[in-house]
């Protein structure tokens, strides 16, 4: 648990945290080799962070999506809305995922200059959309990702990432989670684009 | 359960469902009368209801916020994001809530011009700039909110209920979720505004 | 004539106001049974009083257009622009000449996800721009009009309906006009959508 | 009658129009020298012409605003929406009744370029927020033109001036109203600035 | 040297110029028959007057566009920047090098308005996106000034019109520059449009 | 020269190119290590690279800014307009020149979640607002940067940064320039942030 996890809330004692709770972060922390910022900020308030990361366990276990492709939506949604924990620490998980130490960075920035597959370029532009201009999407957006070839329940996670992570950016950003140190530099290694 | 909940994928039959999420739907029935079509529209995928609902309830059940409150932010952010399921149904909760049967349809159009008292329309302005902009939020949106009275806790209750209702914006918008006809007009009767 | 018809100028004494002004603000009340507060506003200045409503009985008594799309394009013009006062008291009109309870709420809300024919869908859809952007439009606004089969006349009316809503909504909004009580729930009966 | 006057709608013949129309066309015409094609198109339609000139001349004749403050407010609004006809039209009057060759081109292209005073200043930076989001418009707007010394009054007819404009800048530029050859000219003497 | 030529900045005087600056300072006012303020402006700091110089030069000298192109362009882009000096200086130019006394207007206003050629309204609408929206484009853009007969060449060069002038409206903007008088009226004479 | 230095034009053989740049691309690249690849991309053009390259030289050579300051102010433009390479390039030279291993990624995402003294806060604040809305700056902007003790001479070097910088974003998008590998990890070891 670091003090320092977020700008503008309290972050909890160890000793404040429901059994349940201190677990999933000692499981995260062995797993990663250390606490992801998000889950001492979360800790806050126990009720919120288990609904949280049931939404975050869903989206990851239970879906025909690659994980690669949840983290190029989640790096490019992030980047859409500014949001510095988000990009920097699934910037990491998507170096890692997608073995591609320059896609985060391309993608955090402007997923058009990234070097993708039609369909996902496709599936990035609808992203996008939905988190710039949630009103304007129409039966349009669902055609576009049916005729790049993905199925009705992709069609559906598709929209899950975007959308748990238009939470996430906006808790993380209103809250001033802080990026761990450890994530600005994973996965900058010599795997390929 | 109705077939018709949302237009853009196929609603379960309930015979498909687990017994968890059937409870769920039927207690919800029984409290209101009719299965809000919400509900039918996430049981597309039981991870992600379980997972939404438990937000859902956090966000309710485990605040300083008086439930009102909580309504009033749901309608302002779904107006600003042109959601319709949510503005008509939130709409008729904050009716009933708040017994104030014009309140919705003002903050559902522009919350700048219902009546308010001074910390309400502060907690709606921070509402409607972490929706549109939350790459611009910072200090000062903090500092707003706490001239005016708000505790700590209630400020990341005020935030999350925002950025819950970004989330659940975009999957009604995406996935066409279409407003139970009661919504439309329960809590239209004689209460004082 | 209601004191409180808007919230930021004075709404001028019966006796003060010209004959004719008065004879038509008689002749409102009778119809509906009530004053509409914009036509107390507007009674602030006469001269102005007398060419809004000239704009407006030419617009509603001078075109091809049904009466239902007229409001149907104030409403969902309203809604863009945010007025409170045009999305109530227009939406009870909407509801009533259509004898379509829920399609106000929609239109005011996002007229994407409202039940439309793909004529009034289009129709929207330039009215949409037209108010947002309006030096975006080119030829291109016109012949998507004509393709779905709107005459000359028509094109040029809901130019007219929308410029003139351009108008109010910003009179409306900058005065603080306030919809009587009555527009909330005219129309919210049992007709079909 | 120019049968140039706008791009998207056929002007009238001359024998066409009623009696009133053709006088307000015939006096214009002797009083400018030649008929703006404003007058020709809105022509089009008889109802809408004397409608839109009883507006007009409410504006201009039952106001305390001074007339180069009218076309201030004109000539800024149509920059903000970009609206050919109303910039070259009214930065010809507003050069005339300013008596100020340079003014129009300023304010048409930035009015917080131009040299103006702080009363006009304010005058206009509510006249683009009106303009621009009308939606946003709060008791601040008015507070800011009170405090620099408008008038209720003229406070009224400032946003009745920018609610005009935001008319017929849509008319105009819909039905691709073009400026008479001479208005790009007028005015651009020897004047003060 | 004008004193006035920029608001927020000291205009050197001549004797403190290096001699390259003050020649090419004296003669550009032979030329033109006056010092445009700009260049009285960027002498401000010898060392970019210089490198803005060599950019303009490169830009009018070393292309295949007409001349005529090149100031439709500036004058398109500085009117979606709503810079005053570029806007004023650049129609003055785009008037005599077209001989066409209104277009500037015109493309300063809304270059959808004006009498283009499908091949230059292409330019400018990639023009406009270019300015506005410089994150969005992709090849698309490339191929439809492609599409309309542009040659690679032309291609880069548009773009870098555009991009120089997104740099010189930005200062010209902030160090407030003035148009000198002469730019308001001259070219308004009897050429063709 | 990288054949692949961008994606939409030629890069020139190094036997094509004037002495002069060759003789630069050859000095950067024994400086860098490599050649850059906005150097291969604008020797496409030699008269725009030199006029590049000395808009580029007179901002880092001729202003009491830090180099530090200089690289704060082009990432975070850059962010704002989306570039892929001045983000990744940029970001490289910010980390070295300000020893600063986790800045640039904080200012490419979201300046306002950087940990900045109120002077650099307030400089970049300016520089997002001169690139976003140019319209939009007035005598606040100046003031705002005088009263965090910036000099005359360095506020028209901020200025000239962010003016640069939109130009050359926009060249290197329009380019598809594509960021040598070597940017995305230099300077991502142990300094201080």
């Amino acid at each position: 648990m670091n003090d320092d996890a977020m700008g503008r809330f309290p972050v909890p004692d160890r000793d404040e945290l429901p059994e349940d709770v201190l677990g999933r972060i000692d499981e995260e922390r062995e797993r990663a080799g250390f606490t992801p910022n998000v889950l001492s900020a979360f800790a806050y308030k126990p009720s919120h962070f288990r609904a949280f990361m049931a939404y975050h366990d869903a989206l990851i276990d239970d879906t025909p999506l690659a994980r690669e492709e949840i983290e190029m939506l989640v790096v490019t949604v992030s980047g859409v809305n500014d949001c510095l924990y988000c990009v920097v620490a699934h910037g990491a998980l998507l170096r890692i995922y997608a073995d591609a130490p320059k896609l985060a960075d391309q993608l955090a920035t402007n997923h058009r200059s990234a070097e993708l597959s039609e369909q996902h370029r496709t599936m990035l532009d609808v992203a996008v959309e939905l988190t710039e201009s949630p009103g304007e999407i129409d039966d349009g957006a669902i055609e576009r990702l049916q005729e790049v070839g993905f199925s009705t329940e992709e069609i559906w996670d598709i929209a899950s990432v975007v959308a748990v992570f238009n939470l996430s950016n906006r808790m993380a950003t209103f809250a001033d989670m802080r990026p761990n140190d450890e994530f600005y530099t994973m996965g900058r290694g010599q795997g390929d684009e």
